[in-house]
């Protein structure tokens, strides 16, 4: 749905909970004057009074008579702000209690809350930032690996913004020649030499099918790798599970109080997120409840990109060699497990074994820390995600990923009809689908309130 | 223990995990040089470049040549800051990941992780907060509630340092009247005379006691009244707790994801919070077994301030008395429940039996929002704590209280010395102890680091 922008806006911005400080938002064209209802400067110079450009004041935040806070304020004058609008931030002590009582005394006063990513979406109404940008917000304040970090911020920066307008001039460029010729349909000329059309819709059709493409190594950027790690009960999943946590762990909590939550069980290898799926162990039985257990091991193999089957190479019991025909599709690595317990020759002698088995695998000890570092660089290797520099655009949007497919079939179909040597009008009809395929991922032309409210109702509130 | 205040610090300040924005503070000599280094802003213009006062500059944090996050820079100029030094706070985009990384940055160019409390300790090595002051801010990032809340901002504002302060100006007269008198020792003059003097240190002793007699209204406001549900099992404890509660849940749940966990099961009525402590049923059995629940329940009535003995009306089976034994020296109140069930004649007849057993009690129905709501005032009117306006100050704090049990200990010393009309120089010694004890208060006067090292370290980190 689309807000009524008249209204003016709060929410806030900072993470939920109690801290230092905390920092309000409000947005909208009566964010000065309703917070000078309730804010007043040491200087006693009210926000908005005839200053431009951004500006701090220090001051205090009154309920009724009582000071309430000692709050610090920064304060945007539109156009220059997020919005655009005119923005106020309050940094006010980070309590739980005074964070509320803000937000009250700003609803009190006329702002109303601002739903999820609705800053960012007046942003987008004001023309801050193209759609896809706006969603690249979102993806940053998500990400959780340099890698997704460094795609959002590119998309956010317009990197996606300028390739899609690049191929829009190329596009466009088609249309005129075309359009042009149909203008004078009647003299049944060709202004538009077919061999330049045809080359002109390659190129285009290349640099979609290289976003498309991208899109199999943007997703794992974006969402993590998911990895399953299977076997049988004993075999050190848990150890081998834990040895990879750990120094995620340490790094995680050595700065301060950061909750896990969000990327439990994930560890980043080089930027790189994986994202591990527990199974529960396969016992060797044919009981009819332990099948059961075998069954939820198979669907989380379903789930994986890379499946971790791992071994006990000391152990004599028959493995489950059903693992291997369920990952099919999947990158499966052996992972001989308790090297460590053997004798050379022992060891040697059942790799050989399960070297026949499959020929992906590693010898590991999961008490190893070299070993750990091998495997991970062999998950990074299978992963087998290219390198991404700083100014590489790579597609991780689902949404941006159908509409470059819609766009693709669009130009393969001008492609198809030029081969054909279809006449002009029928070509400019496909190079127009084309074009506003790909208007819907910058938000240049949406169909629906209902795709830009699903969205930015995806945002965190406050942003 | 001291920190070496040439360090220059720096930590996130706002609630840890994910937000919108974030808030990565950094305060010392180096905060312009090292933040440079890292930040470039649209203008061009280094931070610490000539200007003065406060400064909003929007800018890029830079990775190396890699720009990393779009940022809104403040900049406060020494002694123009909250802790008297450099300070720049990093409003950065909200994820964890961006959040650590900038913090990493900022290391590896020559901050150090700031420990907890250390700006605000900061802040008081530079005058610009006396020590009670500063404890207050801690205070008042932890205070949940309306009354706890006034308090600490009304002593972080200086309300209770200016009581202080007039209180030291007083016995500063005291001691210059009768040192003066030591100075001619040797006449055996009276410069001053001992019904003036008498006057004074009763005046200086009434005005300690109010204040150490506000430490009970005072903790009480702080950490919340704590309040036992005891009870049978099935008389409606649980139902009763979620009465009470579901109105600060919808209340709170209203403004976004806000965590509850810092005050479990605490209601506020009328500004003052009220702490449930959580008890097993008692259940009418000779079991050992049971008989330990029981006991325990007894220990959490010992955490207690009021009891809420919750009472079955509808039911026959005979009530664990032993709870009023142990409910000595604390208020109870039987709650007498699922009055809803019962005839009126029933319920006069079984609330005439209760009443005998004793005498303060309350009819009510869990399920009834009239009820509850009558609880509320009962519970309030049972803690009967003094209303507390804007301008009161009321010792919250325990290291404040048992400063002020010293001095007016020396004072009381003082008011029998001149009862016995001892000499000017004993008098004179314990005038100057009730002072010193006055100083450790504002930390005019401080004995050790681990006084220092102990306030600051409850902080948040941030802060």
């Amino acid at each position: 749905m689309f807000y009524n922008s008249y209204d003016t806006i709060c929410a806030i911005s900072t993470p939920p909970g109690q801290g230092g400080i905390a920092v309000i938002r409000i947005s909208g064209c009566e964010a000065f004057s309703i917070c000078n209802k309730i804010f007043k400067s040491c200087n006693n110079f009210p926000l908005g009074a005839g200053r431009v450009g951004a500006n701090l004041s220090f001051g205090h935040i009154f309920r009724g008579d009582e000071i309430f806070d000692e709050v610090l304020v920064s304060s945007f004058y539109a156009p220059r702000s997020y919005t655009g609008e005119n923005v106020v931030e309050i940094s006010c002590h980070g309590s739980l209690y005074i964070q509320q009582e803000i937000l009250k005394l700003l609803l009190s006063n006329g702002c109303r809350l601002a739903a999820a990513g609705e800053f960012t979406q007046r942003a987008f109404f004001n023309g801050k930032l193209d759609l896809s940008q706006a969603e690249a917000v979102g993806d940053l304040i998500a990400a959780s690996s340099a890698m997704s970090h460094r795609v959002a911020m590119q998309q956010m920066r317009g990197g996606f913004s300028n390739e899609l307008d690049a191929l829009r001039e190329k596009l466009l460029d088609f249309t005129s020649l075309v359009e042009l010729e149909l203008d004078f349909a009647d003299d049944d000329v060709e202004f538009a030499d077919r061999k330049q059309l045809m080359k002109l819709a390659q190129q285009i059709a290349d640099v979609i099918r290289r976003l498309t493409d991208s899109f199999g190594a943007g997703n794992a950027i974006k969402n993590g790798i998911p990895v399953t790690i299977a076997g049988a009960t004993n075999v050190g999943k848990s150890t081998l599970l834990n040895s990879l946590l750990r120094d995620e762990k340490a790094i995680v909590s050595d700065v301060h109080g950061t909750t896990r939550d969000v990327i439990e069980d994930a560890i980043t290898i080089d930027g790189l997120m994986f994202r591990f799926i527990d199974t529960a162990g396969i016992r060797a039985t044919k009981d009819a409840i332990e099948q059961l257990g075998i069954e939820r091991t198979f669907q989380k193999i379903e789930q994986a990109a890379i499946v971790l089957w791992v071994i006990d190479l000391t152990s004599d019991t028959r493995e489950n060699t059903q693992i291997i025909s369920h990952s099919e599709g999947k990158k499966l690595i052996l992972t001989l497990n308790k090297a460590d317990m053997l004798t050379d020759e022992e060891r040697e002698q059942k790799t050989e074994y399960y070297r026949r088995l499959h020929d992906d695998f590693i010898v590991i000890s999961a008490k190893s820390d070299a070993d750990i570092a091998a495997l991970e660089r062999k998950l990074l290797e299978t992963a087998n995600i290219p390198h991404i520099g700083a100014s590489d655009v790579i597609v991780t949007n689902l949404r941006h990923y159908e509409a470059l497919k819609e766009a693709q079939s669009a130009i393969e179909n001008v492609i198809e009809g030029l081969e054909a040597g279809i006449t002009g009008d029928f070509l400019a009809l496909d190079i127009r689908e084309c074009l506003s395929h790909l208007n819907k991922i910058t938000g240049k032309q949406i169909s629906t309130d209902d795709v830009l409210g699903n969205i930015f109702s995806k945002f965190c509130i406050g942003k």
